[in-house]
C-alpha cells in the first residue's frame, strides 16, 4: 500500500498511480497504448456509455454501427481530412496469406466509412435530419507518450454524425449537442468550458470546431470531446445530396460530436485526490460497498446483515457490492477508497444487533443508516456526497482560470489564462510560445467569472476587434 | 413491394430478401462481407446482447475488453490454433507511414490476446475460477460467399473465457454454459441441439467442442455458437499457472463459450415466413407498433389516441413505436410485418372514440385492447403471440430430424439425419460424402424424439460401440 504521489506537484505520476491502484485498467498488454479494460474499468465504462446513450437518444439520434475497416479509396476522398490522419492510421494490407488489392484503414474516426452510405440513405428532404451515432473503438498510431484513457492507440469512442438541410440547421444541431453534453457532464459532475478552436487547430475538414475542455490543475487542460460543423466540406466529395421541396438538388450540411474514454480519465483527474479515484454516484461502477466486520465474538450476524443490506440495495436498483473476502476490514476500506466508491457501509456486531449500519462516504463524512429504511437513507447519503463532490469540483474550476494582460505574465502560468486576442494566427502563436502551450480558442459559452470588455491584444496591442481567448497546456 | 422468394424452395434467396426488406442490415458498404448495422438492426442486436449479458452475468462472469490487435508473436504461441486461423486473419503491417516491427493480427477470436494477461492475473487458487467475457467485433478474411449475420468478415461476437482449477471444474463450466445458453435460447424462442463435434471438426486447440446447432429447414443447420473445453492446451504455452493449496504449481484448465450475430440470422431463418422476419417479443427491436389511421372525417382523434397509447406503453417499459408518417396505413402494415414486429395496434376514428384499439399480431391473430388497461392487455397479447411462435418453431424442430439406416438413404436428405456411427473418422467421412454435408457429431443432450439403442454403424456395419450421430448440411 504505497502512498500515491502528490497530485499538485507530480500530477501525471499521481494520475498513473491512481488508474493503476484503482484497477481501472491493466497496462501490461504487449502493445504499447493498448490497454485492457478490467472488470472494474469495464463497469465504469458501461455507466459512462449509458449516460451518453440516454442523452443523445433523447435528442432523436439513433444507434448504428459501421465497419471498422475503410477502403483506402474512400479514405482518400476529402483532402484536408486525409492530410490530418495520414500519419496516424493503422493499415491492413494482408488478408490471410495474400496482399489485399485495396489496403484498408482501421477507422481513426468514421466520416469516410459512413458518408458513402449516407449518400445512398439521403435522397429527399424527407430523409432529413439524419442523426445517427455509434459507440465503437477507433485506432490511432499515436507517436506521443501514451496515457491510460487520455492518449491511447485503441480508443473507446462515441461519434454522432448528422446530415442537415442547411447551414442554419447544422448550427442548431451543434447547439443541441452542446446542450446534450451539458446534461452528460452533469452526471459526471465535471465542470468544463466549450471553446471554439482557432482555425489552425480545428478538426481536419471542419468548417469550425468547438472543443469541450476541462481544466485539470495548474495550467493543464483536457479535451473531453468536440463538436464540429462541416458545412458542405464532406457532403460534396461524398455526394450526399437531397431533393429539396422545390425539386432542386442540395448538398447536406453535416455535424459531428465526438467523445471518448477521456471522460473516464477526466473523472479520475478532476475528482481524484490523495486517496485515489472518486466517482460521482451517477456513474460509479459500484455506488455502495458493504463490508462485514467479523470479530471473535461477532458470529454470523455481520455477514448475514451485510448480505441482506446488499440484496435490499440491489432490489432498489442501486449498484452495491458485498465484499465478503477474507482480508481484514482495513485493507478493504483502503482498496475501495482507492477505487473511488462513493459510499461504504460497515457491518460489525453492533450494527447487526441494532440493524443500523455505519456509513462513510468517499469524502469522509460519517453517519448511520437504518437497515429498514436503507434504500432511502443510502440515496440521501449519495445525494449529499454528490453535492459535496460537485462543490469541490466547482471550486477547483473557478480557481483554474485567471486573466493575464501581457505575454510576460504567461510564462510559468499556474492557471489556465484568459487573454485578449486580436484573432490573428501570428498573435495566437506568440501567445502559445509565451505560455508554452496552446491557444485553445474563444469561449463558446460565458466564462465562470464574468469579464468586462477585452482590452488590447496581449500580443500585438491592437485594440480593434479583440476578444477573450483561453490559453493553457493541453494534456 | 415485391413478393419474397419461397422459403421452402429457395431458402437462401428468401433469407437474403428478408434481411434486406426488413432493413436489418445494409450490404452496400464497399467492403464485401462487412455490413452496416442500421438503426433497426442495431436495435435488434442491442436486445440480443442484453439477453447474453443478463444470462452470463447471472453465472458469475464479468465483462472485460481486450485490445483488437494481437502481436504476431503472441498469436503464434499455440500451434494448432494458429494453423486453424492462419489463412483467415487480417494483418496490420503499417502504422502511419512506417512498417511495424511486429505485425499485428486483427482479432479473429481472443485466446491469444487474453491469455498472456491471464498468466499475470492468475497466481493463486484464490484467483480461480476466473470467468470473464467480452462482446466485441472479430474479423475473419472469409473466402466463402458471405451472408448477412451468417458468414461475415466483421463479426459481432460474444466470447467467454474461463480458467478453472482442474479438468472437472472446466467440465462443470461447460455444463453451466450449456444451461446459460438454454435460458438465452428461451428468449430467442429458438429450438437447438447441442452436439459434440467430431475430432476433425473441433475448435483449433480444443480438447473437445460442443456446438449449438439449429436446424433451418431441409437438411440445413446453422451453428449458433459453441462451447469448448481446452484442458491445458493453452495454459501450458501461455504459462497460466497457480499455486494450489498444497503449494504446488498447477496449470489451469480453460473453457470458452462463443456466440455471434448468427443468433440474429437464426431468428430470421427459423421464425421468418412468407411475410418477412418475425421477432419473439423478448428480443424484438419494437414489440408494438402503433398506427394512427387518419380519415377524411377522423380528425385529430386517432393520432392523439395513438400517441397516448405509445406513451403509456413506454411508461410501462414496453418497446413501442408510433408510426405517424404520411404513408397510407396499408403500406405501414406491410413494412412492420416485413420487419417482424410482434404486435400492431391500429387506431382509427372508431378506436379513438371507443378507447379500444384493434390489435393484430404478427401471426395474424386479431383482437381488441382497452386503452385503459393497455399495458396488461398488450402483455397478454404478446404472451399469446410468443406461445404460438414457440409452438410453430418447436413443430418445425421436431419435423427437422429423421433417422436413416443406410448410406443410400442419406442422398438427397430433406431433413437433418440421425444415424448410428461407430465413431471412426473414416466412417464419419463416408457419412459426410453420402449426405453431401457434415457429420455434425454426437448429441450432447437428448434428441427431441427419444431413440432406442443405435444399431450397426450406417457406414461400416460395426455393431460394437456405435452411437447416435447427427448429419446435415451446415449453412
Amino acid at each position: 500500500m504505497a502512498e500515491l504521489p502528490d497530485k499538485r506537484t507530480a500530477f501525471m505520476d499521481w494520475y498513473l498511480a491512481v488508474v493503476e491502484a484503482s484497477q481501472l485498467t491493466d497496462k501490461r498488454y504487449p502493445v504499447k497504448g493498448m490497454n485492457v479494460w478490467t472488470p472494474y474499468g469495464f463497469r465504469a465504462r458501461r455507466q459512462l456509455d449509458a449516460v451518453l446513450v440516454r442523452e443523445i437518444e433523447a435528442t432523436g439520434s439513433a444507434a448504428v454501427e459501421f465497419p471498422a475497416l475503410i477502403p483506402s479509396t474512400e479514405f482518400a476522398k476529402e483532402r484536408e481530412h486525409i492530410k490530418g490522419f495520414d500519419a496516424q492510421v493503422y493499415w491492413v494490407t494482408k488478408g490471410g496469406l495474400t496482399d489485399l488489392d485495396i489496403p484498408l484503414v482501421l477507422r481513426p474516426t468514421s466520416e469516410t466509412a459512413m458518408y458513402p452510405i449516407f449518400a445512398v440513405w439521403v435522397r429527399s428532404h424527407r430523409d432529413l435530419p439524419l442523426n445517427v451515432y455509434q459507440i465503437v473503438n477507433t485506432f490511432r498510431y499515436e507517436t506521443k507518450t501514451t496515457r491510460p484513457f487520455i492518449r491511447v492507440r485503441e480508443i473507446h469512442f462515441f461519434e454522432e454524425h448528422t446530415c442537415q438541410a442547411n447551414e442554419a440547421h447544422a448550427t442548431e444541431r451543434v447547439r443541441s449537442n452542446l446542450a446534450a453534453f451539458r446534461r452528460m457532464a452533469e452526471a459526471f459532475a465535471l465542470p468544463y468550458l466549450p471553446i471554439r478552436r482557432p482555425e489552425w487547430d480545428k478538426f481536419p475538414g471542419a468548417f469550425y470546431s468547438v472543443a469541450l475542455d476541462a481544466p485539470v490543475g495548474e495550467a493543464r487542460t483536457l479535451q473531453l470531446g468536440s463538436i464540429h460543423h462541416y458545412r458542405e466540406n464532406f457532403s460534396r466529395p461524398y455526394g450526399i445530396r437531397y431533393e429539396a421541396p422545390d425539386g432542386s438538388q442540395q448538398y447536406v450540411h453535416q455535424t459531428t460530436f465526438g467523445l471518448s474514454e477521456r471522460l473516464l480519465g477526466a473523472i479520475v483527474a478532476v475528482h481524484g485526490d490523495a486517496k485515489g479515484a472518486v466517482f460521482p454516484s451517477a456513474v460509479a461502477p459500484y455506488q455502495v460497498v458493504v463490508i462485514p466486520i467479523p470479530g471473535s465474538e461477532a458470529g454470523e450476524g455481520p455477514l448475514r446483515t451485510a448480505t441482506e443490506a446488499t440484496e435490499r440495495l440491489h432490489r432498489h436498483g442501486l449498484r452495491a457490492h458485498l465484499d465478503g473476502g477474507d482480508e481484514r476490514p482495513g485493507a478493504k476500506y483502503y482498496r475501495w477508497e482507492t477505487a473511488g466508491v462513493p459510499l461504504r457501509l460497515e457491518v460489525g456486531r453492533r450494527e447487526a444487533d441494532s440493524r443500523s449500519l455505519t456509513s462513510v462516504d468517499r469524502l469522509g463524512t460519517k453517519g448511520r443508516v437504518a437497515l429498514d429504511r436503507l434504500e432511502h437513507e443510502v440515496a440521501e447519503r449519495l445525494a449529499e456526497f454528490d453535492r459535496a463532490l460537485r462543490a469541490r469540483a466547482d471550486a477547483a474550476f473557478a480557481a483554474a482560470f485567471s486573466t493575464a494582460t501581457s505575454l510576460a505574465e504567461l510564462a510559468g502560468s499556474t492557471t489556465v489564462r484568459i487573454v485578449a486576442w486580436c484573432g490573428s494566427e501570428e498573435c495566437g502563436h506568440r501567445i502559445e510560445t509565451a505560455i508554452d502551450g496552446a491557444l485553445l480558442g474563444t469561449p463558446e459559452e460565458p466564462l465562470p467569472t464574468p469579464l468586462g470588455d477585452p482590452g488590447p491584444c496581449v500580443a500585438c496591442g491592437a485594440t480593434n476587434g479583440s476578444r477573450w481567448a483561453v490559453a493553457g497546456r493541453p494534456l
